[in-house]
């Protein structure tokens, strides 16, 4: 049907629900207002083989994953995604089928986070999928929270829990590998259900953006977490020129992840430190704000910001102080 | 080297040099504003073996062509560029010279359209070299040129000359045939330099938008020529509900086209009609605006716009209409 039927077959029915969304679809460029907030840009690149695996994760479910991180990189700036462009390379061997279940999950992201789908590029690949969104948001200039605002005494809060997307990718290695050959293989996946959640359909954290918002706190950095709390900490702690002190008892690991973790014998620190694609916020409020911030759900004090000669260190469980080496998930799957 | 230390060494000594750039590469996202002009956005991603060959096309080059060809978009819209985010797939047979070279191509553009590179993502792929790339730009809100703003009995016009570019890639598609299997081959490009150059480096049209400007002309509707005069007249008539006629003896195209259609026994007008990658600018204006934008230079009016009724047709030399079917390049080269 060509790459202009396709486009229309894929975006005809959109309606635009942002008021800075002026022109969608279907010109040269996509048309924004912005004019009382900044404007907020993020960008990310997903390779088939490398980011993903199709043999275990639905094409649906792929367009949700990479619209959502993408949404997440604008909640960590502490502004809100309004609008995406999709562009696709795409092999022959997927059908006009296969790029509809992978813009429904997209779009279902879209949908559900409030988000403009406002352009792309759809053309051929010699091989394999690649997905690169362009996401577009926005915040009030006194609100956006820069990775480089941390001051020593700062406290360090993290959102919900780390190192379960990880095991979950574990997870769906081990049962691809058991699988492999067999006919009618039923994975195990009974009482992990929530690690396999958190793998395959990640969410970003809008409610914790709008309970700062609602308590009204900017925090004084902040990132998502992707590659793993250590490389996140280090980043914030590079560009704010400080250095942290994070204690092992307060990271926040799901029970499951815990189970998974002795199951495959693996460090259960070490994953939940550099797991990564964890979509949780990490960020750093002024010491005063204590009582305020652990009274928000979900949100823990894990640690705290120090001068920058005293390094990053995590304190374990025997008050050890160990360097953070920022190991990433990409380096642990090595 | 890693991606983090990759993206240091691409980036690390950007200047930002619009006032809407507020923050560039560092952070989870660039930031921008824009108080006073509407935000276009545009993005175009580049698959090998698909839109380039890196048999006869320098990496440098590969770089300048896939910013400009953004930038075209944005001056489409009769905007100005501001801003670019860059996201690149590469394979293992890449060096860090190769992707510094490719970057410094990008850089070259950003350089002379006086646009800032302000993020990306970096990343492998499993085959290949994949270039995807958004473009942010800006307009007052009421000179933007939609695609669906043209009137019948409004003029038809176009910059420069069409069909080079196509000519060139044939050539040098020939060049590289030739060539196969020979040591010391030397390619023959004498006298078809404009041809090669079209192909290899083209540039977008913003010395159109400034003369716009300075004459104080919107164009009722405007579209660059990227794939091909047929494909965007098309475009244009169904968006903004008109019919058109184009006469032939009224379309640019230059003398080197003309003998290498020649020479390759081509339809000159098929190629110049359908041939693509000109970056040319199609743009509509009121009747009235003959003598004003008949004294811009390099400009041509083609024909005009009529009731959609009277369909789209090309007048050929002996008076003949032909209904105008949108082939595009990628049709051409199959």
């Amino acid at each position: 049907m060509g790459e202009f039927g396709l486009i229309d077959r894929l975006t005809n029915d959109i309606k635009l629900v942002n008021t800075s969304s002026l022109k969608g679809v279907g010109d040269d460029c996509a048309v924004m207002r912005y004019r009382d907030t900044d404007v907020l840009v993020s960008t990310d690149l997903l390779a088939e083989g490398i980011h993903f695996d199709l043999t275990y994760v639905p094409l649906k479910h792929l367009g949700y994953k990479a619209a959502v991180v993408n949404f997440s990189d604008i909640y960590a700036m502490n502004g809100h995604p309004r609008q995406i462009t999709v562009s696709l390379a795409i092999s022959k061997r997927f059908t006009v089928e296969h790029i509809e279940a992978l813009y429904s999950g997209i779009r279902l992201a879209c949908e559900i986070y409030g988000v403009d789908l406002v352009g792309g590029d759809t053309t051929s690949s010699r091989s394999g999928l690649v997905i690169s969104i362009t996401c577009i948001g926005d915040a009030p200039a006194d609100r956006i929270a820069y990775r480089s605002g941390a001051k020593p005494t700062d406290l360090i809060c993290v959102s919900g829990d780390l190192g379960a997307a990880y095991m979950g990718l574990q997870l769906l290695e081990r049962e691809k590998v058991a699988s492999a050959g067999q006919k009618d293989f039923q994975p195990q996946f009974h009482g992990k259900e929530y690690l396999i959640e958190r793998q395959l359909k990640p969410e970003a954290r809008r409610d914790v953006i709008e309970a700062l918002e609602k308590a009204g706190i900017v925090p004084t950095s902040m990132m998502d977490i992707s590659d793993g709390l250590s490389s996140e900490l280090l980043h914030i702690c590079k560009a704010s020129g400080v250095g942290c002190r994070v204690y092992e008892d307060r990271i926040p690991i799901d029970y499951q992840t815990a189970l998974m973790a002795e199951e495959l014998n693996m460090n259960l620190v070490t994953a939940a430190m550099n797991g990564g694609e964890d979509y949780e916020l990490l960020f750093t409020v002024p010491l005063h704000m204590h009582d305020e911030i652990t009274k928000l759900p979900g949100i823990n004090v894990i640690g705290n910001i120090t001068k920058p000669e005293l390094g990053c260190c995590l304190v374990t469980r025997d008050d050890t102080e160990m360097p953070i080496r920022a190991q990433g998930w990409n380096h642990m799957a090595e």
